[in-house]
């Protein structure tokens, strides 16, 4: 393996520094009013001049981290110093300091939701990431004075609407704050022991609620008791792609964790049922949803394949390989890895396409929107170099 | 064509009357809690026992007009008090008189929507159709109070949360709010003047907004000025079906004005540019979504063929066809009926199937969700019946 994982790396590491981080910096990154586009065409030609919100955090984590971890290039500081000035100016609502979802060019509100804190919890990543990659502790602080707000956002009731009036819990919530919390750990070690006891908290609702050996499933949704609505759409839908990226994080936390046997095996066995649940066997590719009884689907686009769901996979399967090394997990990891060549990277113009039909044919040829933008595969690419680089050594 | 309407109108109601109204009935109607379920798999199995109170609204509509149409089956009756009283009971929220958008089997509420008044506008049209139908004038009243009530609505600021911080107008709204008033129009002829009035102003919105000869589009949404949003994906999304349904609207008030030949242009002319841009010449069937530049869709399901989409293009065409005698009409009728019978209708189970890939292939095979229900399909029967009723004679 030492071989190949060398020259996986200089695969990865290429496509990382040469393709896709430049692709955003040449055609999203706003030089006049500051900020990232990310809805691009094909050719990177913008499509839609609004930006996300999400991406503005999301973006300044991939610069600060590849900052951190893959070159000191100047570049990638300009982008990040642009970004955190426009989310700074123009991403928070003056009246009640919650975040906007889109905005403007210029910065104008354009969309707030009401029901999520999602825009928040990625500026927290990209504060995180930029006061670590520029030794910036006011940035850690500020990380951590927003992930407050985000738990008063939650413990209050009325804050946010939310969308189901009996209550509903959703394995998003504690995933998604497993992964802020990690990475402002990391930017704040003075608090690990304050942030471990909130990943704690984290774990042991997604191991009680939401990892249900009694269906071999991971599912998004459950009564707040932990029963299952196996009588609804949402309380049947697997998403494996999410599930999956879980799974990564746990395994993660268990890495840091000097590879915790217990999490360890949570890790993987999320990640060994939602792999057997997502893989499409017949056409290759991660799907979108599944239904935990195999009953028909609602979402009328649940099979088709974006790209994201294939980035954790190829994470997660290269990771619990490292911890592990059982042979299947490099199996699957190289079952993914050749699906995305031989589908989503966009030889002529670079980035990746990021919906395809189940059959792998593409549905839109763009290079983003307001979901799609420079994450998930940046990610992908610098979570597996430093895998790749720790296992050619 | 006296011939073949004749032949077509047999096909027709006997489709109606003994294949999709008795799958609903059979299947949906709930006969222990009242009101009636959707989320139906391709057998009539209930997949999700919530019920869409879209829907509650809806069916009331196609059955009670059904029953003054089609024949005075008790069983529809059974089925309209059913809905009226589930309506009445549980769809409303006692605390503000807004309707719900999904309520438990029981009637428990599950999501209020905050941003629309489509429940509201869908009782309204239910309890009009309940009115004329079982002579209830009581319901024709309590119609038109809901109708006042929807104005305050939108009239008061505050009262729906809109989506987009800075105003945008849609073309959904005065299209429904057309429809809607038709109806009531029609249970209500001592206030003739008062609709008559309410209806040109929608007309007059759309005609002046929505429909732009620059491009030759019907376009979903525009600024308050009437400018075009042509930087966003939004502002050049087009939905070819949503403006055939549209059209049939517009020269279904031409009808009832003497064939208005303003209306007629107008709808017939909203139809042929919509025609031009959403069937899809190379695999049949009308396509989602267009762009109105013709650059990369953001919604990753853009390509597919609905249900809903082919029921108003059958319609717009036999319509404007009837009022037009032009050929091309006809034709444009021949291929969408052609398509559906290849694609939608499930010949073991009975009713249409809802959701095709592109290519005419199956994604989902269940009869209903939150938004599949008894309503376009029926509709499309029962105004088609109307049409080839007239064309034999």
């Amino acid at each position: 393996m030492k071989q190949t994982s060398d020259l996986l790396y200089q695969e990865y590491r290429h496509m990382l520094v040469d393709n896709i981080l430049p692709f955003w910096l040449r055609y999203g990154l706003d030089r006049v009013h500051g900020g990232m586009y990310t809805a691009l065409d094909r050719d990177g030609s913008i499509l839609d001049t609004d930006k996300s919100v999400w991406f503005q955090g999301r973006a300044l984590w991939t610069y600060a981290t590849a900052y951190r971890q893959v070159e000191k290039n100047a570049e990638f500081k300009t982008a990040c110093d642009s970004l955190v000035s426009f989310i700074e100016k123009h991403c928070f609502d003056p009246a009640d300091g919650r975040m906007f979802f889109r905005v403007s060019k210029e910065g104008r509100p354009e969309i707030k939701r009401i029901r999520y804190v999602f825009s928040e919890t990625f500026a927290i990543l990209g504060f995180a990431a930029y006061s670590r990659a520029f030794n910036r502790p006011d940035y850690a602080q500020k990380a951590y004075d927003l992930l407050l707000k985000v738990e008063g956002y939650l413990n209050t009731p009325g804050v946010l609407v939310p969308k189901f009036e009996t209550a509903s819990i959703g394995f998003g919530l504690p995933m998604i704050l497993l992964n802020t919390v990690q990475e402002l750990r990391a930017a704040l070690p003075d608090r690990v022991v304050e942030f471990n006891a909130r990943i704690d908290g984290y774990l042991e609702q997604i191991k009680t609620h939401f990892v249900r050996p009694e269906l071999q499933i991971v599912v998004e949704q459950c009564n707040p008791d932990g029963s299952l609505q196996l009588d609804h759409f949402e309380g049947r839908q697997l998403n494996p792609g999410h599930a999956i990226e879980g799974a990564w994080f746990i395994l993660n936390e268990a890495r840091y964790r000097n590879n915790d046997p217990d999490l360890m095996n949570l890790g993987t066995t999320m990640l060994d049922w939602m792999w057997s649940k997502g893989w499409d066997a017949e056409m290759g590719g991660i799907i979108y949803f599944r239904d935990a009884l195999g009953r028909s689907a609602t979402e009328y686009w649940h099979d088709m394949k974006f790209w994201w769901p294939q980035c954790e996979a190829t994470i997660a399967n290269l990771m619990a390989y490292s911890m592990t090394g059982k042979e299947s997990y490099l199996t699957q990891f190289d079952t993914v890895h050749q699906y995305i060549k031989g589908h989503f990277i966009d030889r002529e113009f670079g980035e990746w396409y990021g919906y395809l039909h189940r059959d792998g044919s593409l549905s839109t040829p763009l290079k983003g929107n307001m979901y799609k933008g420079p994450f998930h595969i940046p990610r992908m690419y610098l979570v597996c170099c430093q895998l790749l680089d720790e296992l050619r050594r």
